[in-house]
């Protein structure tokens, strides 16, 4: 249950980076190079480059290369687990509060 | 909008750890001491008290100390807003997809 390594961890670790959500917010608009991502970002291609690796271990992103270029695509399984996760416990607290109004619809004041 | 300490940063940071999880998913059934939250997890108060903070940062929690318990309650707007990004991040994935099937249906190979 507490293990470290679990892929929520990572894919939360990774999109907690401005700069890592804004490559998938570019990704989820098609595959793109690792020169492509860098453009809006003002850092270096080896910086680019690291955070690229983050995507790719957190199961966000994979990547292919090919001749000198490698292309970055989304991979939407991650994606959808974590918004899943949070949906649920969303949900969750909803549920309470319905049970909460309902009692309380119940039970009104004296 | 590379701002380091924008809010989603904090929220999917705090989000990575499993035990912060783990509170985060207690307190979807409602409000809870930090020694409740403490009981299943495996760590010294003192940890779970700095976990309490980090989620009380993201905005995720609050926290309020009557005498000398403090009762944690879930913040739900924090973890809306990480549940809308990721969504729309999918949406827009999804979108594509559905453009692309339609040209492919336009264009089918000769």
């Amino acid at each position: 249950m507490l293990n470290q390594s679990a892929p929520l961890d990572r894919v939360f670790q990774a999109l907690a980076d401005p700069s890592r959500r804004l490559m998938v917010e570019r990704l989820t608009r098609g595959p793109a190079s690792v020169s492509e991502l860098a453009r809006p970002l003002d850092m270096s291609l080896a910086a680019v480059v690291q955070h690229v690796q983050v995507l790719e271990a957190s199961g966000l992103v994979r990547s292919e290369k090919v001749g000198r270029v490698r292309t970055c695509a989304i991979e939407p399984t991650a994606l959808r687990t974590a918004e899943q996760w949070i949906a649920e416990r969303r949900t969750s607290w909803e549920h309470r509060l319905d049970r909460l109004g309902g009692f309380l619809a119940e039970h009104p004041d004296p």
